[in-house]
């Protein structure tokens, strides 16, 4: 099925070309038909009180279905955050950022598969782009329910890659904000440093016209021309080596960017990008033991052996180890200036490479954990594909708090790849 | 009824004096004899739970009650974070902080009265140091329960001084780490830019014992001699007038100091702080909006009118004062190196003044607000008494991540004050 554009819908619903409840119907339809393949959902609304929903609702996303992780509480659908230990259970209130989706008037149609609390077990939902590779992890379900065409917008979240990954894999559009730029107060956490709302849809132009519906700042107008725009790609990276489709898909883009007017550099990444890189782990481990604390202590037996393994080995980190991970981000932090100058933005893969075949895997955020330290916007950017024939998405990052820029350009780029029919 | 020294009930238990039981049998008396006139608890546990959790206990809390801010989600007790929105609500887990108060050992013995989603709503509670007074807010239950000497140990929070103020108004030591050192989540957010676990107990020795066996952290140990160190006392603030009574305390607190062989040096605050101080009201009603926005616009007839007012109001913040509030913010942060030049911590009033009288307001966070948006750590030192004869705190304040540094000299200058029996 088509992937639907949230902005085309949402100017036919505005023009009074397609009724509200019928772009809602439309949805559960989708959803009804596309489902029982893709496995993307956990819980859904019933048809009737969507199209009611859809009938009364106001605002840009009047009419649009919006479909969210199952991490984040909803007070009228249940939430498990992908966990046996909360099957069924039914909080008493709406994540922020669901609140913001309602009074955008959009409607939360369902609830979407996560690995269990967001970390790496592998999920059942199948890949809409081929249907025996995973979606990524762990906003599976988020990721496929729009490649599928079942809904123009979905919520997930990143912690390491859990939302630039499966963009990639699902050949959709990812947007990653800023550290604190969107709400995750109802999110079920799992590292309070790192976790990230993140924004799934078809295209650029339409996960940034959605973010600044969401949280009405300027998002969606560019500031940029091509013609000024200077992308940084780095040459190599401090872990491991994009696959030959990692490496194709950044140089058709820079083929795209430089047949469109703008300009590429190569770029030698700093050696602190690489010890950053390492804090990743001591600083979730350590935060994870807190955060699922309950869960380890309480109801270890239904934790998957890959969770349970990993917050038993977490508990070996210190404070000290702690604090020096913490330390690294603050100095890098400092440094991000450097890693800008003379650039724009920066360019690499979304991930290393086309997603893995079958559901052993969720994939590996091992292009994604810097960037989600650091604070920066990433948006991965679709439309190219890998040596195996399955999307590949590239990555543009901005320095921190400067999401318009990083949306903008991540638009200049989908518009070059597309303008060059790779 | 006395206050309770958590250390020396630890002391006692651990050497085999106290079986762990009784310890806490006596928690349970001691909160039947004063809950009628104090009010600090919407829920307990039942004696029977409590007295067979303490017979099984292991760690530093074993046999200790610890008392929790009813903002904090608790598995096996009702958490209705003082809304009736929320009246009988169960959650499906425990908060990050009361999974470490039971690993450490410690029973969590109920749950204690807040201010309506911790903001400023006047409660019922009443002050052990005078029951015509507030006890302050908006961890009001839990600075007056163990001021009441019914728990060693309590969990608050503080967002603008809802720890450092109660503290200083029922007199006993409050301890508001630096941000991010303790675990939020599973806390009721309001900001989350500011919002900060707080911890109470009778003493700054006992409160900095409770904070080391939660996290493991060496905080209890002292690494400062008083002969050593330099406190600083800002000569004037940039916002409301300290009472006489709150400048009486600094003058008898700097009076201990010198005669313990400490320094203090008067010092000028920079005008940078000045303009912080008003960038708590955009930042914090900013993110309010978006934190209590199911509330707000599902349950607006339940909100009292002072908080449903703030929420409006609030909705005017811009983008734009949001991001300057932050800018000032990060801006501060940077220049916290010149504000300790050449002094050891800062001593400031833990609050404008005594506890107000009666029920109609819990007491006035200005003396607080910047050190929450520093996220430095905090200690209201006990001791001291007003001009009307009630508790009357003084703050110690270090830079961030000094929280052992800050501990210590609260604790050095706890000692000095109790040597002059003023």
């Amino acid at each position: 099925m088509e992937k639907n554009s949230g902005v085309q819908l949402a100017r036919r619903i505005a023009a009074g070309e397609l009724p509200a409840q019928d772009a809602m119907a439309e949805a559960c339809e989708r959803i009804a038909t596309s489902e029982p393949e893709i496995q993307a959902f956990v819980a859904t609304l019933d048809r009737a009180t969507a199209l009611s929903h859809a009938a009364q609702a106001r605002g840009p996303l009047a009419g649009l279905a919006v479909a969210v992780k199952d991490i984040f509480d909803t007070a009228d659908l249940p939430t498990a955050y992908g966990s046996s230990i909360y099957a069924g259970y039914q909080p008493g209130s709406d994540a922020a950022i669901v609140s913001l989706i309602r009074r955008a008037g959009g409607t939360v149609i369902g609830k979407t598969v996560t690995c269990e609390f967001a970390y790496m077990a592998p999920t059942q939902t199948r890949n809409p782009a081929d249907l025996r590779r995973t979606a990524g992890g762990s906003s599976s379900g988020s990721a496929a329910a729009v490649a599928a065409g079942m809904v123009p917008f979905a919520i997930g979240t990143q912690t390491g890659g859990s939302t630039i990954r499966p963009a990639s894999f699902c050949g959709i559009a990812g947007y990653k904000p800023s550290y604190d730029l969107f709400p995750t107060p109802g999110m079920k956490c799992f590292s309070w440093s790192l976790d990230t709302v993140g924004l799934f849809a078809a295209t650029v132009t339409d996960v940034a016209w959605f973010a600044e519906a969401l949280i009405g700042r300027s998002l969606a107008r560019s500031p940029l021309d091509m013609r000024q725009l200077v992308v940084g790609i780095p040459q190599a990276y401090p872990w491991e080596a994009p696959s030959a489709s990692a490496t194709q898909a950044v140089q058709q883009a820079s083929t795209a960017i430089e047949a469109a007017g703008g300009k590429v550099r190569q770029i030698a990444l700093p050696a602190w990008i690489g010890e950053l890189y390492r804090a990743h782990a001591p600083l979730q481990e350590y935060e994870a033991t807190q955060t699922l604390a309950f869960e380890f202590d309480r109801h270890r037996g239904s934790l998957s052996p890959m969770l349970g393994d990993f917050l038993q080995r977490a508990q070996r980190i210190s404070v000290v180890q702690y604090d020096a991970a913490r330390k690294l981000i603050d100095d890098a932090k400092m440094q991000m200036d450097s890693l800008f100058e003379g650039i724009d933005v920066l360019l690499t893969p979304s991930a290393p490479g086309e997603a893995p075949m079958g559901w052993t895997s969720t994939g590996d955020p091992a292009f994604n954990k810097v960037w989600t330290l650091l604070g920066t916007p990433c948006v991965s950017v679709p439309g190219l594909s890998g040596l195996e024939g399955c999307p590949m998405g590239v990555q543009v990052i901005a320095p921190p708090w400067q999401d318009q820029r990083c949306l903008a350009a991540a638009a200049l780029v989908e518009a070059a790849i597309r303008t060059c029919r790779f």
